[in-house]
């Protein structure tokens, strides 16, 4: 269960085995039942995936990119490596962190209030999916890059091993809603199931989302069909 | 319908009508019924309500609001004037508008992405219920005033008049759902209702929850119990 390198259990099971407890006693609720895994909503700052061939051009010929702080899908990272997003305005974001490891297209995931500050119309996408998507520029401390597509703002989706699935009831690019309990109390409706074997049963949605909700680690949430 | 001091109807009118007609093409939709009236969902920014003291501490003695755009909510207006609030760690925001006509309390309502910024921690609350929230200062043209308490995050609400209440079959601080349809899809599952004959069917959400859901004038929204 722990990530590839670090001792101690993620902060994400961590946070979830606490929302349990709390939950738990503020109200008697049914337990999960069978399902397999707990399921982890996470927010997904504003980030990158790079090729490597960006990454050079980046950080110059031959950089690797450095893991900083593993995350709970199986050898995902948060690179110590950020760029500088530079928009359609010449209006910048700093410090746009580089999620590991790189990939074989490069692609840019921001909220809508990143979007809006930089002067994006960016569309609502599936990772990957980056067709006919605005592109930008970005700067490292070696030179350029440019992406003359990429930009999105990410599907609030969910992350299913297939055991998962089975649970579940759903099959890859089925869609299912999240309930988020407390005072801001939301339901997602178009959330999209992703299922790959390598996969560890978990939510994300964007920094507006997670704003909007007010998720917070004592936060219940369930998946409903 | 029409707003104290235009001839034209409402831009919020206008847009529900253009909302119909989008969404009557797009789908065949059972028709809103019987509701007496259109439904509206309206962001609100962030903003402030004075009371007349704080309007002539910040503007100078005798000062009077001067309305810049009258709002759906008859009587009450977007004004000309605009104050800069300064956060406890000295971080500012500035610009931020007044919303008239004058209170018998100050009260300023922030989206969550403004509180962070600001290095705030806010409550979720109506409107008037503002013991125990955090304060703030304001700065002004003419001098400063210093808010005890009154910084919040407006709940989710909708303004009702009794005869939509009735319709709806809710009364004064109930609650309902609200379905925002689209790619972003999403139900807001605590919408509070306000019941007043003096108002006008209008839901308001702030700027992080219009940004997560993707709000646009065409998108279609209900309001379920």
């Amino acid at each position: 269960m722990a990530a590839p390198t670090t001792q101690s259990p993620p902060r994400a099971v961590v946070e979830q085995l606490v929302r349990e407890q709390l939950y738990a006693r503020l109200r008697s609720r049914p337990a999960p039942g069978k399902a397999p895994n707990a399921l982890l909503v996470n927010i997904s700052a504003r980030h990158c995936h790079l090729t490597q061939a960006a990454v050079e051009a980046l950080f110059g010929p031959g950089h690797q990119l450095t893991p900083k702080k593993w995350l709970y899908q199986e050898g995902q990272y948060a690179a110590q490596e950020s760029v500088t997003l530079i928009g359609p305005r010449s209006r910048v974001i700093s410090n746009l962190r580089i999620l590991g490891p790189c990939r074989d297209f490069s692609q840019i995931e921001l909220a809508y209030t990143d979007a809006i500050a930089l002067g994006f119309d960016i569309p609502v996408r599936m990772s990957g999916e980056i067709a006919g998507t605005p592109g930008c520029m970005l700067m490292g401390p070696h030179g350029y890059f440019q992406l003359d597509e990429g930009v999105i703002r990410a599907q609030p989706h969910a992350h299913m091993h297939p055991a998962d699935a089975a649970h579940y009831q759903v099959k890859h690019l089925d869609t299912m809603k999240l309930k988020v309990n407390g005072p801001l109390g939301m339901t997602f409706d178009n959330l999209v199931i992703r299922v790959d074997p390598s996969f560890k049963l978990e939510v994300h949605i964007d920094t507006d989302e997670g704003n909007a909700c007010g998720l917070k680690p004592d936060t219940f949430c369930e998946l409903v069909r």
